[in-house]
């Protein structure tokens, strides 16, 4: 174990679009006792219902995130300086079979967290936060706030399957992963298979902020609510990029009318410093929906940012 | 007639991208007198004065239209609850002969009016509405809230044509279609021919609401006005797709900039609930300017949006 | 069952853009017993390894098909004045669960073939093949011409997987769907995982026809070769549309650098008329990496092409 | 009337993407009177069956052709120095009424005739080389080296339509500008509305060498075969960019799977050397399928092997 | 010198796709004294340090002006009406030689500021701005209203390369062209290569209203304070496109998250009437990037206001 | 130094889109005496006189090639197994500043050709050639088999500018790098600035064989010509990959009509088995003007084809 910091590369001498495309420019390391915060990918989208392609998501959010500099420009922190953070590479998937996908996933990621180290994951659907979250949470239920365009605690899909990206929070808070009282949902919108949709989630005590109550409630309050919710626990962070609308996340599987604008994301996340956080993931970003990589570079932001909120709250459990 | 009700295919069963593309992923049947509302496509361009493409915007709207989910997420409204609803095909078009469809169209929509049935049209350029209005209103004017950047009531282009997508409601008014002065068009703007450019449909009791002026007022303001120039008699909506922001609607012939977002065209439409509608259409979509659907994903969502509106209205006035 | 003839959609009254989008403009019909020929989508990529998409090919193939018309410019046959031909709909999948699907699609070909009709397949990956033979060749083995880059022999993927789109030729020979005595696969070409990757398939009796030999041979030996294997028992034509170069066919998942033209292709597939054909497949393509829909049009086209051949096959078979 | 030459802009001093955008880079004139050859913009589509665009074609040409050098590689020939050649601007048009386009482009190209220059026409759809005609062939009938997947002399479309642009070379037969025994067709195929869709043109005598007899004749005896057919007489080369397969042009109106190669076209016309020219187009470039401009620099190409044709063969004449 | 206005193109008469392509549809002069308000291309990239081609940026930007018409929707003025406006070609620019082009850029600048008129720029990479500073505050130093993702104030790039897109304003500070005390910068956002970037521009004066800081402001507090800072003294407008959020322009080098909305740019540009504006530029917009032309499209906007602006600023002027 | 070889990521266990992207899937290393092959990145394009982008092709280049497999199915070689080849990273290079570039690029190949390497470089646009024969012929000159649809041997552009990718194969004549008596080129085609553009490296020896030429003199006489030229000698090979027909290449800057075919290009490199080569390159990838990857999949199919010449010429050296 070492206590070398990394750096990207220097964008001032090697340009942004020579050498190897890793997270951020970042070296890539193998082994998570190396670092305090391991960005790795989840190339996999065996979730998927409709429109496939997350599994080609981490190259392209690698690609896009050349473009990200250093340092905060708010905040003034550059999470490199105060964590040791690296590219750990991607989670071992299997595009064929699902469960042991599942049971890879949570592996890796388990290696992660024994390690010490916070995970920053790169989906992949949203089924890939069901094994991350059973590594962070092994050890006791967290909170969590999501940030996505649908509750994802839908039961089952196409007879009984348990298992897809419509479905994991329904599975996690099943199985003690998640504590459904601290866990808050903004931006859900959209059309529904039934009128009770929501009515699960809500039963479980989830906090459910729809696109529409944000707009009533304002930012700031939307804030003051979510760090409401989740209080001073261990806390994961999972954004769905469908959160945003469609005409800044056209790359995603299914892309939903009306949602967050960028600058309502930044200052959203902006709003969580210095809460409990022990992991994260940033998932459905679908190249093939999205080839210029527009999708892939928001996906690169909103990872910056929350590196950010995971490097200040490490550094400051750690000091 | 049957009192039977059609449900779009349970996509819980048969995943979103299987099957025919209809409408809504609902049954496509012939007799108007079969369905209280009768979605219908106008694939024709017959009218457009610059980028051409509409005729091609029913099969896109139809395949991005089985995103749509059965159930309002606001008002847990499910049109096809309350009132038999289907994919009634599309108007007979002829690409060349601009007077024939003309007429084609109308004789189209009159059999569905004098059948009982509600229209709700996905066109095709903005003449389309004019044959539809024709239809609509052969018994007395009607009252219209109108979305466009383009209040469309030019009088002539290229040495008298009357017949453009630029001059639809100008031969309405003319014709005795609309009763201008309940008339609304919200969201006009961007350069003009000349500086009384709107002084015509001013002077006929048009109400414009640009969007210079849609933000000064606020939407709540602009709702109430356009409810107020509505008033409870008959009414019809029309959406050109341009009224949206070229980047939420790039797939259009005539991209306006600064426009109307996704979230403030959903709490527009929202506020006009219970009014007296007695069809509606969405125009301009232009799959040639943009194969990736978002645009047409727009529309979609927009025609679900009208869908519950013209269903709400018509179940309280059949009740 | 009826005697009724079904034709296209006049495109020369109803424009090519205008009416819903189903194979060749054809009537969508529900019973096999209704055709002689049923075309069919599989929209399934359950076993696809690498790039997604196939499970939206049979909406882009329909879309497009509506460029092709009637009749074939060389035979002057039209294939719906001497069968019965129809859109059946696309078979039930589910894009989480393989093994389910591999049952579901297998019972419903099984459905057509017991009605007496022969399937046309619009895939889909490759592996939607298997079950369509376990239909198709339920009563005896069948012979197959094989077009593709790929030999689609592979023993296992991913630690032993048995069933992807690489590998459902092997498991048609193991379960005795396919006499490998008379399959010829054209195309064959690209990098290998090994030196020894064609053993097996050559071992069992397959005749590889590499692109290079093909280039050496000629198309005529190549067409009186691919005649000879198949021999006059009942045949099956399988066509990955990755058997063409990637620059006729981008929109694919494994697209493999020189490989054939489209003239080429078309004078391969009218070199095999009046085989005793008993089924077919036209897959891989993932419109997702094509939106311009240029693949589907070359797939459209040779499902065109195919259907030619079913139709003059089964014409004489039935005279 | 001058007898300046003009030259194309030079491109070692101003780079290719720098200044106005004209046809091969020349100046723009006014006056048909000031050159040998005019080259012309037909920006018009009224003639569109299907997927229309080719109003947009002259501006993406223009565009595409400054990668067009000044000297044919093989022949050594720069029609700029043997030909005073300009770019004349567009014909006018009228996207909504097709019979005053039809008149206004004919007068315009009537002017250039008499003038005494060669029109080179870059459309446009087919229907454009109607007017054209009928400026060039005036004062008699002309023969014709027609490139074209499609032979377009279909009698009406939409119940009794005449003019569209697939009936262009009907009318112009009907009205005696083009000697139909003189007329050759190069590149003909794909499926057909009737068994009997080519007994018209047949039986007016036009040669038709569809893709297979190209074949099967090789590129040098079809050369021969339209320099007999079209003898020493005047002769127009009308060239509709959907000959080429479709993957050399993408972005046309009526894709035609399996058509000539861009080697096969540069050949064909450098065989057309010394014929009596009196006219040119290139038609059917319909830049909203092809934002990538692919078609457009193919026809680009085209139009510069069709200039020095034209070029060699007038200076011919004029010497 | 003449005295003559000079009109865009009718598009009433002519449709906005026929023609040659030149900004706002004006005639292209080359004499600057012959008009009040020069528009130029600049299109050259030497500059930029990543994603390149703003060389090709003039072209598309005249392209996507022909969707522009004459008068402003909401002052009413055209600004053809009250100056003299062409399109005054582009700078002679060289694509390897990066000191030669910025001198021959100068110098073609120079020619027009000491013909008596303003020149409008559309480029081209931000460095561009130098040179045409160099000419437009040849005389003495001019302040700046400056919109833009990034201050471009950094010292040097890869080893001490002093001119790149991210130096123009240091360079132009140090050279005495800009008054730092008069240049207030909008839109700033996005991380940075250290914490202390902002430090240099701030010492000198500049006023940074960064994203963050314009939301608090709210923009007519944005709109006071940009006037105040740049006050009644001889100014200069510099709108790098990216100043606006990607979404709303993808086609450019350095998109950065988060930025300015269509309307609000539309606000701070009609808030700046009647300023003493001496020139203008529009950079950044890099077509290959963005095939599609929308931000082409927003930049001809946005140039569209800023016309206006010059114009009405220029009439005051001189009358 | 290490005999130790290396292999690509096993694809049958990592699925292809998993995984950072390096060459061909290689392991990347630092130190050019671990390897007889070093796979080296010069992501460059300040060469480029028109389109840019190149400095974008090695990352995507990398991405495709994920899709090669092992071996070679032709000859069953597997380089892996003969040579130890990895992916070196990037060269040094510098978008701004020329003249560094070309010396920091010569001096990175200079220490792989030093430490008894053997390059394999990926472009960057072809004037990166330039550099890389300084290091590999520093010591002799060398013969180079060159694929491209232009000669690059202009003697200067833009007033007399000595360095860009039309120029690097005169300058490497002048500086004594190359013997032009043993320089052969194939696919040479397209317009030229002047009739007498070919005659200086044809004075010099280098023999031109156009694509007309090609085509007459058929494939196996061009391999033998090229092996005649190139003889026992050293040799190089250079491809741009504009000697593709634009079809098969649209992302490049320079493309150019009627090139060569994708099965042509893999008979010719097969064609040069067992010369004595010392180096190659593949160059002007431009990404952004062809973002679906079509033509970095060429390339990369490309690379390996040369991969395996390199290989087996260098195992057979060292045996």
């Amino acid at each position: 174990m070492t206590t070398q910091r990394y750096e990207p590369i220097d964008s001032g001498v090697t340009p942004r679009f020579a050498g190897h495309s890793t997270f951020m420019r970042l070296p890539v390391l193998t082994d998570p006792r190396d670092v305090d915060i391991a960005i790795v990918g989840v190339p996999w989208d065996g979730g998927t219902t409709n429109r496939p392609g997350p599994r080609h998501g981490p190259r392209q959010v690698r690609e896009m995130s050349s473009l990200i500099k250093r340092v905060h420009s708010v905040t003034k922190i550059s999470p490199y300086e105060i964590c040791r953070v690296a590219d750990l590479g991607d989670a071992p998937v299997n595009p064929i079979d699902l469960n042991r996908s599942l049971e890879d996933i949570r592996k890796f990621f388990s290696q992660i967290v024994e390690a010490g180290a916070v995970p920053l994951a790169i989906g992949g659907d949203h089924l890939s936060s069901l094994p991350i979250l059973r590594a962070v949470a092994a050890a006791r239920p967290v909170g969590m706030i999501h940030f996505d365009a649908h509750s994802d605690t839908v039961d089952s899909y196409f007879g009984g399957l348990k298992f897809t990206h419509g479905t994991p929070f329904r599975r996690a808070i099943e199985e003690g992963l998640l504590d459904p009282k601290r866990v808050v949902q903004i931006g859900i919108r959209g059309s529904t298979y039934s009128a009770d949709e929501r009515d699960w989630p809500l039963q479980q005590g989830i906090r459910i902020i729809s696109i529409e109550e944000f707009e009533e409630m304002g930012i700031d309050a939307v804030i003051r609510e979510a760090r409401r919710v989740a209080g001073d626990a261990p806390t994961y962070i999972s954004f769905d990029i469908d959160a945003l609308d469609p005409v800044f996340a056209p790359g995603t599987g299914t892309p939903e009318f009306a949602g967050l604008t960028s600058r309502e994301v930044n200052r959203l996340l902006r709003g969580l410093r210095n809460l409990n956080l022990v992991g994260a993931d940033v998932v459905e970003v679908s190249p093939p929906f999205d080839p210029s990589g527009g999708t892939a570079l928001a996906a690169a932001n909103i990872a910056f940012e929350i590196l950010c909120l995971l490097a200040e709250s490490l550094a400051k459990r750690k000091s």
